[in-house]
């Protein structure tokens, strides 16, 4: 017997909202720092979320390193892989020593991928990497329910970075870390969607355009808050937020000229969307 | 004013004692795995051990991934590294965007390392690595106390990897892992020293010695037992446990001929010496 899932709501849950110091950092007596130290609800984990939606369940990024207690094997349709750096991908390496069904990892056509992850993949199954742009179906045919459809977007980061456009039903919603800035084919084809969510990359505190060591791989909050701007979502979440951003906030509030809807992303934050365009 | 730490006790404690896999590994449902969900007393993470002797402390493999609680800055005097495998240094990837001191990390010259952590160390301090048989004071004239000397032992790993004689007084411990075997000129080396303990790795169960995947690249029950009775150490303790070895001893006891004083470490046990030959 099969349970029709059409209606199910599409959910994000952020599992890690830091960069890859997290907050606290290691060593780092900053406020921020010290806060979370006091305050578990203000750590910031390892940059990943959840993607529940016509009962699939699919992690992006996999750099939290308990994924075996959190998501028991068979509980997770696949994972999103943005890229390959170590804060985003090193949760793979307990995984791939045990066993299961393929679980399959699709990312970036990255030839070095993670350590040697490539050499002992174990379950995971890294065969069905995205090319820039491909929109895919996730999962067809698996399970009954509205279908998943998720589209690679280019980011610009230092190593090959994917972000994802996840379709569902008439729900749309971009996830782009890590990035600096968009590519722009990426801001060209974004544009041409009303997203329900921008969830973007602001690593770094403002800095002054013309600065001499402005951020080359990550967005500060200058540049996050102009490529939302020309995005215009219902809705930004600034997320991969460093424990230096974290502290700028403490004295700071969002510029007076933020897009509407725009607020800084939480570890254990969901959003949650009806199939059609009525928030649940 | 400073303490005389010279007769303080010798303590190394097991943080962890699994091997790459770790009990209970993903998606395994053996009777060892299913065991250590039950309780948490029987799980086996990451190899690796606690170095406490005359005031400093030493962590011995980095592969547990919460380093900063345990571990938080300044604590540690010190890494003693095995190898650059994942499971044995995966815990490095999150110190090394902190802040503080320099940490030294003393390990083989593996011009390679673990993923991308030469390139990024942070005050992670690779620039000592140990050459083989090498004997070395840890943190001469940093603290008062009884001194505590390591020698690098060369081991038979797919990868340059490094076990380690400590001496601290009297005392004398050997940690080996991970190894198949023993090269022969470290079995000589070793077999000059009546060691109070012997560290080593058990990683599989038993096979004969001349099946035809007899495991290359750690000690099987058999041939752990052969060096142990080479070496013949006071004690013996064997570590890097795979579940499968754990399933295999729910239904076997230790074979008759295992040296005396023989047992299987777990996570969380501590084998302490004074600084002279008298057990505390």
């Amino acid at each position: 017997m099969t349970t029709d899932l059409s209606d199910a709501p599409l959910r994000l849950t952020f599992l890690g909202t830091g960069d890859a110091a997290q907050t606290p950092a290691y060593g780092c007596h900053c406020p921020a720092c010290e806060r979370a130290r006091r305050d578990e609800s203000r750590r910031r984990r390892p940059c990943s979320a959840l993607l529940e939606a016509g009962g699939q369940r699919y992690l992006i990024d996999s750099g939290l390193t308990d994924l075996a207690e959190r998501f028991p094997a068979g509980s997770l349709d696949g994972i999103l892989q943005t890229h390959y750096h170590a804060d985003h991908a090193q949760g793979l390496l307990h995984l791939r020593w045990g066993k299961g069904a393929p679980l399959p990892v699709l990312g970036p056509p990255d030839p070095e991928g993670f350590a040697d992850l490539y050499k002992h993949p174990g379950p995971l199954d890294f065969s069905n990497p995205f090319q820039a742009f491909e929109r895919r179906a996730l999962g067809q045919h698996r399970k009954p329910g509205g279908q998943i459809f998720v589209t690679a977007i280019l980011l610009a980061h230092s190593k090959i970075t994917f972000g994802y456009l996840i379709e569902y039903g008439e729900r749309k919603l971009a996830y782009l870390t890590d990035t600096s800035g968009l590519p722009d084919e990426s801001k060209t084809f974004l544009q041409q969607f009303r997203l329900d969510a921008l969830i973007l990359d602001c690593t770094h505190p403002p800095t002054a355009p013309d600065a001499p060591a402005r951020p080359q791989n990550h967005n500060d909050l200058t540049r996050a808050l102009a490529d939302a701007h020309a995005i215009a979502p219902a809705k930004t979440c600034l997320t991969h937020i460093s424990h230096t951003l974290d502290a700028w906030l403490e004295h700071h509030p969002l510029p007076d000229n933020s897009p509407p809807a725009t607020s800084f992303a939480y570890d254990g934050l969901a959003l949650e969307y009806s199939n059609s365009r009525q928030c649940v």
